[in-house]
């Protein structure tokens, strides 16, 4: 399964200039494609970095409110072009057959992807609606982590990003727990792919919720990231990079503790502190 | 018009901790209607930072083939709960009018945005497709920029994106001439946004093809950024970043010089780098 690919580049530095080989993540188009009651619905074409695709699909089917349990999914394949890459099925389509007691509404569902066409669920007026799906209560001060914690996940993060590394164009989402062990870690080109990847590995590991852990996150955090956070039970969201202000605003509503900008020697805390101790 | 809120953090620097005031980027929904022959379609809501929004909209439009030039567009409006907001007008939806000629086909709007709900255009298969879409050509060599000239618009970049050094949340995209100017430039808190602002701001002015102009992104260069430029007509895409296997192979494919991981004193040149000299 190729996740990065080989190439050429000419590598300028100061006044000079070389040939030399480079790595580049690969991203190609997946095409979802949902089976409800004998029908077939196209849902949704998204750019991602192959491999772990049925935990991808999984983790988005679960954050868009369309499955909300592993047994929603009674079926998921790759469509009849699959290839073996490196003892991998490869596709660039993927089948999911949802259980017969799945009631799909095709306008809702057209409404729905109108409306995530680039945010998932469209923002502050939509936060109350969020809440009202009825998923888990965020539990208070669960998990507690201290500061000297936190610097070392941010070690962690790098060591273990090994697409990063190699290409320094994917992002990552990892799972840890209160004793800073990364338990899970997923990457894609694409950060909210990341997340669902990990959140759909979950979902086949029947974690959920993830009381005990935290997340995080190599880029920022926008609103739609700290969203699928909440929706899997999450009470600790940890970005390396910035938060926007309607992330803060839903992780201040829902109970989130929201840190950006870790690193190995400083972080903020932007909502919900007391489990930072 | 705010595109940044205050906000308090608490700092936790090695062992000590204190609360701080910081920035936070604005994040908010803008919902877009299409209004043609009159009837109106919700065609997509988009988180992005408030400001351009008109520029935002019309730089969407041209980028998913909606409108191909400026007239296309009849009128563009904030709707009604539009408020005044520090002496700019601010809104979360927009209504955009098209010119009587423009033919809309919602079952086919409907197709393009499923498609294009994580991706703008599906990836490899769609490349030929976008090729036939009777765009600009780019054209052979031009502009043709100094790697001297490279590095230091790296530095410019940096001195000019404000909303950056504020809250270090968003991304800008940049034109810039063959003399290392800055001819214009976009910041939001998404990178497509910001393309989709640089590009719309150039449409209003009628500079497009945009053929004596590189441009400048302050991310990484993923598949539809680079698309983006392409249907602008810009020869030079220039990234901070890495870029993917898809936008490297787009950047091949149409004739497009990609530099990626521009900084001061260095940068990489993936595809066609007779631009270079």
């Amino acid at each position: 399964m190729n996740k990065t690919n080989d190439c050429e580049v000419i590598k300028y530095t100061g006044t000079g200039s070389e040939i030399r080989d480079d790595s580049l993540i690969v991203e190609e188009p997946l095409e979802i494609k949902l089976i409800s009651q004998g029908k077939s619905h196209d849902l949704s074409v998204t750019m991602r970095t192959p491999g772990d695709d049925f935990n991808l699909v999984t983790g988005f089917l679960f954050t868009e409110g369309i499955i909300h349990k592993k047994d929603d999914i009674a079926k998921i394949s790759f469509d009849s072009n699959a290839q073996l890459d490196d003892d991998e099925l490869q596709s660039q389509s993927v089948s999911v057959h949802l259980h017969k007691h799945i009631q799909l509404d095709p306008t809702e569902l057209q409404r729905h992807f109108y409306s995530s066409s680039s945010c998932g669920v469209c923002g502050k007026a939509s936060i109350d609606l969020v809440k009202q799906q009825g998923l888990f209560i965020i539990e208070k001060n669960k998990p507690r982590i201290s500061a000297a914690t936190l610097y070392s996940i941010a070690e962690l993060l790098n060591g273990q990003q090994t697409l990063f590394t190699q290409t320094g164009g994917n992002h990552a989402a990892a799972l840890f727990d209160g004793s800073a062990n990364l338990t899970s870690l997923c990457e894609d080109v694409g950060r909210h792919n990341a997340m669902d990847k990990l959140i759909g590995k979950s979902i086949k590991e029947n974690l959920l919720p993830l009381r005990d852990h935290g997340v995080l996150v190599s880029g920022r955090a926008g609103f739609e990231l700290v969203q699928k956070a909440w929706m899997s039970g999450i009470g600790l969201f940890v970005a390396i990079g910035a938060p926007s202000s309607l992330a803060v605003q839903l992780a201040d509503d829902v109970g989130i503790t929201l840190v950006g900008f870790l690193s190995a020697d400083r972080f903020n805390v932007y909502t919900h502190p007391g489990r930072v101790k």
